[in-house]
């Protein structure tokens, strides 16, 4: 008995892995769709949404089953508890990537980035997916010293979003409103990835060590 | 030990209810605030956030006790896993009513809200808040009728969210970038708003119900 449920606990963990790798490549997709305008890359990565929110789900329920039948304590409950949440926030990063690809669907053939901002995007983009790439190895390693560096990037989507906005606002910006609108909205969704790595790794510190951190206080 | 545990689980309930009384009050206040441009108010919202943020953090912390302790099955579990839930959704909306106030007092002593669309703000405050109200009486009362109600009120809010982005882009617009930029991320929050509320409702139709609903199907 005890063995079939340390079986499913390591499954629960192997999961979460998949589920992570799935919206790290959405992410680095929807960068993808969004510097190049390739509408092919855009539609691949709103499908694959669907795939990732089945995911969640089928965790969650599986979850929930665990939770019943199992009647864990202690580290266990503490794995299946993290599991439900960190698959929500996964979730959660797997439809920011789907509405960053249809904000490039939107603006086909057109960038949605304006030329102005390309780079801030690039910069940006690359700091989602290493966010999600950090992830995925974080909840496959354990390895704290990735949570760290996951606040770092959040760090610097922070400021490449308040750079963003300094653009915007900074009084030389001539870009149409749809152009203002699409940046606003790309730059928030581009900022949200960092929070939502920020708690995935909160949480990870959480299961391995017990300490769950404030919002505000560093990882360790 | 059973009487005490009921107990415990009726406080869950009684707790969620307080919070999403707060959370109301939030949005109202934070509707208020951006109408009426009144500092005073937008402070208070940004502040009371706080308060929400610590009552999920102490609801949350008391679910995963009642776990762990008392190895709840069938409906026991499912009200917890659904506190767990629900709480953080609450806690969500309060972080987006706290946005909306901190557009507000930056704006300040500016309206945020253009005065070409103040009328679609009024309507997007008033449905929000009625998400809000509706919520805390159907964690009150479990009444599903109410689950429906929200939905449409959900429906209201993507509607004018829509109105906001065909003014922002039906060639009419002379807003200044940051009246656009406001305009764009204050009408985002209050769509979200319904959002969380109809994943609120859902999630009390599988309490009562024991049936959770897939994204896109009517809560009953």
């Amino acid at each position: 008995m005890r063995k079939i449920f340390e079986a499913e606990l390591k499954q629960l963990g192997n999961d979460l892995v998949d589920m992570s790798g799935q919206v790290e490549v959405a992410i680095a997709h929807a960068g993808t769709a969004l510097l190049t305008g390739d509408l092919q890359v855009a539609e691949t990565v709103i499908a694959a949404d669907q795939a990732i929110d089945a995911l969640e789900r089928d965790l969650d329920t599986r979850c929930v089953h665990l939770l019943a039948q199992q009647a864990p304590v202690a580290t266990d409950l503490r794995i299946i508890v993290t599991g439900l949440r960190m698959a929500s926030t996964l979730e959660r990063m797997g439809d920011l990537a789907r509405h960053v690809a249809q904000i490039s669907r939107r603006a086909y053939p057109r960038l949605a980035a304006p030329q102005a901002l390309s780079g801030t995007f690039a910069e940006m983009s690359a700091a989602a997916t290493r966010v999600a790439q950090r992830t995925t190895t974080l909840l496959e390693t354990h390895d704290l010293d990735l949570a760290t560096s996951i606040e770092e990037e959040d760090d610097l989507l922070d400021h490449l979003h308040e750079d963003t906005f300094t653009a915007l606002l900074g009084g030389n910006w001539n870009g149409t409103p749809q152009e203002t609108v699409d940046t606003t909205l790309l730059s928030r969704y581009f900022e949200r990835f960092g929070d939502h790595g920020v708690s995935v790794a909160r949480r990870m510190v959480y299961l391995v060590t017990g300490e769950f951190l404030e919002d505000g206080s560093p990882v360790r």
